[in-house]
């Protein structure tokens, strides 16, 4: 499809896509004559990525065209690339090793990853800001005088457990790793907040159930 | 206890406590002498609440008020100051209701609450913003071109009810109407980013088990 096409079925405009062409976020098209390129259903896919990342994570143009080195990085096993381009996306900052709550956070969380049975968490442990990010939301809660241990984390731990099988099977009935990779990026984006509204209507149903609406 | 207690047990300078006095976000001590008041556990909980609103969610104070107004009025029923005290919180804007990816979103919404039994969800409908919120997700990724269904979104919405089992049986466990309602709003603003960091760690879990670490 020419430029036009991509602009008209991707709802970007041309002004806007030939700025994420400029910054290297979507590959050049296929140059057919001097002035003409021609663009496939993958250049659509990347920008819908591209404006997921950039106008829903708030995610800054550097940082978008990290993750997507790594999104394309077809030397990585998958489990890294999936890892690597979430990981670019922005983080929590590091927690202070010397804090006490961040202490008990990481005893909470440790303990938590060996009742789950999820040893390659720990594995992977230090190459991931996940497992840090964990760390740093549970520190804080212990910082304000709140407390959670491990066994009560891990029920809410076993739901997410089902819902990245679930996950999985839709990216394993995906076509190519960089198809995958591409839908694993929007997912991080796109879900979280579906998620959460979700919860809130649960709690608000189940409220309901209990005590009755009014 | 005296002042200095209440800063030191719950780690919040004296400055930051007079200050949430003024403002009203913590009621008065039991005046005991001209210069002397005394506190107690429900100011220390007020306390670490209104630090969690503040340092973690980002509330600002006028909305701290708001929402403490609506977990102190116990002319309400449970689900309703449950309710009104986590709707006072920041949300999503309104969605647009001639824009067609809104439509849509409300059409897989309503076909969701039905899927799942949550009638009560939708007889709250219009007075929750949750109910708005989750058809504004929706809206934006069906907007930026991916598709979600109601039939994909059951399993998820599934397992936010059992969650909403296990918070509301804590809540339950609790003492005063006022403490249950004090607590589900901490869990609000605190447990999001946990939930989101325990999905991402079960995904990298899930996709090492499938494809191996590197």
């Amino acid at each position: 499809m020419r430029l036009s096409e991509l602009s008209e079925r991707s709802g970007v405009s041309l002004a806007t896509i030939k700025y994420y062409l400029r910054e290297g976020l979507l590959p050049p098209g296929r140059r057919i004559t001097a002035t003409q390129a021609e663009y496939d259903e993958s250049h659509l896919r990347r920008l819908r990525l591209v404006r997921a990342m950039i106008h829903v994570g708030r995610v800054p143009v550097a940082t978008v065209r990290e993750v997507l080195r790594h999104v394309d990085d077809d030397s990585l096993g998958l489990t890294m690339r999936l890892g690597a381009a979430t990981w670019a996306l922005p983080q929590p900052p590091e927690p202070d090793a010397d804090d006490p709550a961040v202490a008990r956070a990481r005893e909470e969380v440790d303990r938590l990853l060996e009742e789950l049975g999820w040893e390659t968490a720990r594995e992977i442990g230090d190459l991931s800001p996940v497992y840090r990010s964990l760390m740093a939301s549970l520190a804080t809660l212990y910082r304000l005088g709140f407390s959670l241990s491990a066994a009560e984390l891990a029920p809410y731990a076993r739901r997410m457990e089902q819902l990245a099988v679930l996950d999985m099977d839709r990216l394993d009935a995906m076509g190519t790793g960089t198809e995958q990779v591409e839908a694993a990026v929007a997912a991080a984006v796109l879900y979280d907040p579906m998620l959460l509204s979700l919860r809130r209507l649960a709690q608000e149903v189940e409220s309901a159930r209990r005590y009755g609406i009014v």
